[in-house]
């Protein structure tokens, strides 16, 4: 499919994808895809990435069913990252962490009392993981 | 710096940014950071990257007064993304693209006439490069 060539793969045959929530425009996560990745997101409007510790096609929520609706997707004027525009479906507000978070991204950097930079937690988990991943 | 050595970089030291802008919060662009891209940019409030085509860092807006103001930094669930809030400077809108557009992601999968997917640019130039980029 022509479409797929115009994107710069990396080496590896994959391409970073970021993906935003459509309504709030919130940056929900950050994953990687390939070649079948894309065309079958594509093809089926829901979000399929390439896991890279499991070494295979990854149809996001198919343990959670935290599923990405795809409503758009976008390349850079490099063609070598991916941004999907979506809706989390599965729970209220959407959870896209593995940790029961809204984001991937609930981490800052902020300044301590003592003038030192430091990584701090800054959004709640809205779900406990070991209810989203039955075993 | 104890908060460098949360992040997990990549084998070549460096780890991939989001620019979001803060107001619209739309997708900006996507860039690449060493230690000391971070640092600077943490400790200046304004965007530093690493160019990985030039091999040094680079002040985003230093040629074309395209300066990105930092709000926030975050990183991901595996410390391995970085996500900037920032604000756009140099021209209203913003202009993140060297392009001249507002964002780097200005081209959209569509699906064509004859049923075949192909990408267009759905985004407008605010600003001819050639005025941006002076030699």
């Amino acid at each position: 499919m022509d479409w797929l060539e115009r994107i710069t793969w990396t080496a590896d045959g994959l391409v970073p994808v970021i993906a935003q929530e459509k309504d709030s425009g919130d940056v929900l996560m950050f994953a990687w895809m390939n070649r079948e990745a894309l065309a079958r997101t594509a093809e089926l409007g829901e979000a399929v990435y390439w896991s890279r510790s499991r070494h295979r096609l990854w149809h996001k929520g198919e343990e959670s069913g935290h599923v990405q609706k795809v409503h758009s997707i976008r390349i850079d004027c490099d063609q070598d990252v991916v941004l999907l525009r979506i809706t989390q479906l599965g729970h209220e507000p959407g959870i896209a962490c593995h940790t029961g978070r809204h984001s991937c991204f609930f981490e800052e950097l902020h300044t301590t009392a003592d003038g030192q930079k430091a990584w701090q937690a800054v959004d709640p988990v809205l779900k406990d993981p070991a209810t989203i991943y039955r075993s």
